[in-house]
């Protein structure tokens, strides 16, 4: 869409930003402070050198690379918006004042970079060999979704599954709890309905953890690909989801918590899924 | 302290708010936004009646229990207010403006609790038996904390360390990723000196995960009692800290993610040193 306006700068360009009221500032506000902006617009903002770098590595589409003054004379830096601009983003100077504004943070990072949403499609999900995916229903709280969405890539599992109505995957504080691993882990939007029966077709465990499993998520035997189910922050697994899986697991725990934070359970079991695949 | 201004209402008592510049609003709102509140009062906010419930079950002191109109009949909410009241605390009831105003949040809690710190003194751990301490070096996020206090009671260890300049337990964010393990979970503070010459002294294993690691987590035995140390989310353990360790270990990870949350590695790294003790 960049230069069907006349009045707006040309992909590759560069263009210095000293205003907040310049459009593409509350453009970019926009992104990152409301949902509806992301979903119409199909962006989204990721802050940091490192996600810009891994969002260049991955192959992902930058649609604008803003740069505060400290990393002017930053190589790294510099080489990141070469290679944006070469792939025909604009690349925005501004004062870090703006850049604060734009990512409401008292010290702001200098490389926020505003990139192309990439979605896998439900039907591209290939289960094979050792392939071990996440499924999480209804998943609330975007630190807890950037979390799983990091732990995913590190335990080096081939996808997330949300769904029905989740968090927003793009949104700036799950993008920023994945810490780069949201470039490398495919995600897929799936209703409930249809979730059910993609998991009714799947060739090996759908695994969940619920309060009525009872046995010990230790003690079976996990057959790839694997499917783990995860319930939401607030009420587990509702029964009719749980009857998607072949095996309903219990984490034992001690002490007076009533449950794990959902991260930390979506982890325990990833890496007990893993376990013989993990090695030094 | 209260009851000696005489405009100030007495402990036990039942007080309408009304006005968002009422003395008591602008306090807890101090408790809310500032760590020097926090510690020159020594009090701190936890939001829920949930919490409010466990911190009473646990013996901890109310100084104000805040109560919205929605729990004007509310048999369990009056049952916490009756029990906060017999034990001396100020009753406050308040619109939901007013706690929303005080909580930060669109949809605030009914039920608001002001409580006393409490901190376990470092010559008051008595490692012992299969005890499990964990000690955080400079830890920085106020949810990681929170997410690892919640895990440590989960898994049934006897505490956690702060080691060094840490984020605030006592903050909302950390009070309220805790879930009310809080209560349940004493807290020591202590120099990384003091750390330094406490863990020297430790019977049992002292075990930290570090990118120099040549073990792996699993293949050790955690000799009891276990002290686990975990450096913080930018820069893992200083050389220094690490010296401290007689186990250096490190989890293993596929995929492309650099490193792993830190409430995920603490749990990752908790749940196998309990792996023993964890049953159905």
């Amino acid at each position: 869409m960049t230069g069907q306006n006349p009045d707006r700068p040309r992909a590759g360009a560069v263009k210095q930003i000293t205003s907040h009221s310049n459009p593409l500032v509350k453009e970019i506000k926009g992104l990152v402070g409301m949902r509806k902006h992301r979903t119409q617009s199909g962006l989204f903002v990721a802050e940091g050198l490192k996600l810009a770098t891994d969002a260049l590595d991955a192959g992902w589409s930058v649609r604008y690379l803003a740069l505060g003054p400290d990393v002017r004379d930053n190589d790294r830096a510099q080489q990141a918006a070469a290679r944006a601009r070469a792939k025909g983003a604009l690349i925005l100077e501004m004062p870090t004042q703006i850049l604060s504004a734009i990512t409401r943070r008292d010290n702001p990072q200098m490389v926020v970079g505003v990139y192309e949403q990439k979605l896998l499609a439900p039907q591209d999900i290939r289960p094979e060999g050792t392939h071990v995916w996440i499924a999480l229903d209804h998943v609330r709280d975007p630190g807890n979704l950037g979390t799983i969405i990091r732990t995913a890539d590190a335990v080096g599992a081939s996808g997330v599954i949300l769904v029905g109505e989740t968090t927003d995957p793009f949104a700036v504080e799950a993008v920023r709890a994945t810490m780069g691993s949201l470039f490398h882990v495919p995600l897929v939007k799936m209703s409930r309905e249809d979730f059910k029966s993609f998991a009714g077709k799947w060739p090996g465990t759908v695994a969940g953890t619920h309060l009525k499993g009872e046995e010990d998520y230790r003690e079976v035997e996990y057959l790839s690909p694997t499917l783990l189910l995860m319930g939401n922050e607030q009420a587990g697994l509702p029964d009719d989801m749980a009857e998607t899986c072949n095996e309903l697991l219990r984490i034992p725990q001690l002490g007076q918590a009533d449950s794990l934070n959902l991260a930390v359970a979506t982890a325990v079991m990833l890496f007990e899924i893993q376990r013989p695949r993990l090695k030094l």
